[in-house]
């Protein structure tokens, strides 16, 4: 994220082509697209810079993790199997040359755990930090892609994990939904699903964007992880602190019944409000609406 | 490329696993990988750096368009055609508002004109020059990949195009051979196939190794581009120089009379010797061999 991103991605979504092959293009978690013979594929693209996603002290283990982590929760909120993986790292001009091995350690654990194949990439040198950027190719049945547009009034609001409190240590390693994500698609589906990177306060907002409908959250019913300090402040952080990379998503009553009787995970799921045709707004206690909080971290 | 960048593929390439639906992994231009349905997709993914790749004050649309060029010639070079690319860039915090615009409509009038559809990205501010990295998916048939492995002795060896002096000018505004290479399918095909791109003496002895070959290359005979000065530097900086982004491939013979009686396009292809089950050496003149200059163009 920079600090004139919002714009530039209103300038690009203007210029993607929906058709043609492309199912989904810029502007949702992933895109979907078709081969030649109608197979489908989730891509997605996303970058990390040292300073901005990680400082130049944590260990390139962990940094080429979250690198590829941030990607395979990307695809599970597609809803998408993640298969392959492209790495390119830019590496400060002389750093040790233990670093890229390092970082491609921590990327093959995790691609390993998730039963993903690293097939590619590029190493460069340059005169700044550490800048790596990753692409997964993930597979899905056409027309099954959970998108962030399909949220309708009365659809429950929901969240995995517990939010806030991410940086500067759960960040690194954090567990990507993936599994959880393709159990929510047996057995609901969701109505729409993104994960949750820059804090529900922003990434709630887009999801409501992109479906054109609002939601009442239930300020109380917020999942306030254990790395939060408990204080006046405590909603701010779950709501604005971001990189929780939880799932967000809305799902029809009767659905949500069900998945929350049959639901095999750990990771909890919580309610915390409904999608509503009106505004996005903070409900607390008594039902007094307050505006939705402006928050989210954009990293700049 | 980075200094420990050889050392590193080599410790990279011992991990990287063949089969189990990856056809080709990392140490080829691309990597040959199959959906669950056995569709084969081809993927490459390359970064460029401000500094090594191109100037802090190179338009950034060249720039842009350098770095999906550059994935474009990857593909090229397995004989694939290019669908999709996706894009990051690192780019330095308060640069002007306008770069990634500029970036990006590089990149689309590029891929624009090679059928390709930029579906996804991400953009992050750092503290140092721009970074981008593209990836680029094509689709090919099962088996019909050109690699770098299968050089023959008895083959011919060709390149397309002139070589030498493509810095500072012509790197960003090179055409990949995209439409050459698939002709080159459909009349041979060649038996192996990479682009250069960092000058035919470090290539060209990539290819070798990956094939367990050697060749004769007739110094005489080697296109040199018309940016390079005439002199006694000459035939080095078309073999070392980099960044020229033609096909270099060997073919057997009677294949390599009927691409040659048949070649439709403009760009010249140039027969520069032949392969052998000796050593890679430069042959002037009367037959003399001299050891392959051990240059070509690392960026470091």
């Amino acid at each position: 994220m920079m600090a004139d991103e919002l714009e530039f991605h209103r300038w690009l979504r203007a210029r993607a082509e929906i058709g043609d092959g492309v199912d989904v293009s810029i502007g949702d978690d992933g895109a979907v697209c078709a081969l030649p013979n109608g197979t489908r594929m989730v891509l997605v693209a996303d970058a990390i810079a040292e300073g901005s996603h990680f400082l130049s002290d944590d260990p390139p283990e962990l940094v080429g993790r979250k690198a590829l982590a941030r990607n395979l929760s990307d695809i599970a909120a597609m809803g998408a199997v993640p298969l392959y993986a492209l790495a390119t790292a830019a590496l400060r001009r002389g750093c040790p040359d233990d670093v890229p091995r390092r970082i491609t350690t921590g990327m093959l654990e995790l691609a390993r755990e998730f039963g993903v194949r690293l097939v590619g990439g590029d190493t460069v040198s340059h005169d700044g930090g550490t800048v790596l950027s990753v692409t997964v190719v993930g597979c899905i049945a056409p027309g099954a892609a959970i998108l962030r547009s399909g949220a309708r009034p009365g659809d429950v609001v929901v969240v995995s994990g517990r939010l806030g409190g991410s940086f500067p240590h759960r960040h690194l390693r954090f567990t990507p939904r993936v599994a959880e994500a393709r159990t929510l698609l047996d057995l609901g589906p969701p109505s729409a699903m993104m994960d949750l990177s820059d804090g529900m306060a922003l990434d709630l907002k887009r999801l409501c964007e992109a479906s054109g409908v609002g939601a009442d959250i239930d300020a109380a019913s917020i999942p306030v992880h254990g790395d939060v300090d408990p204080g006046p402040e405590t909603l701010r952080h779950a709501l604005e602190d971001g990189e929780d990379y939880e799932l967000l998503f809305t799902i029809a009553p009767e659905k949500w019944e069900i998945v929350k009787a049959a639901w095999p995970h750990e990771v909890p799921l919580t309610a915390v409000g409904r999608v509503t045709s009106g505004a996005l707004r903070l409900v607390s206690g008594g039902g007094l609406g307050v505006p939705w909080p402006r928050g989210g971290h954009v990293h700049t």
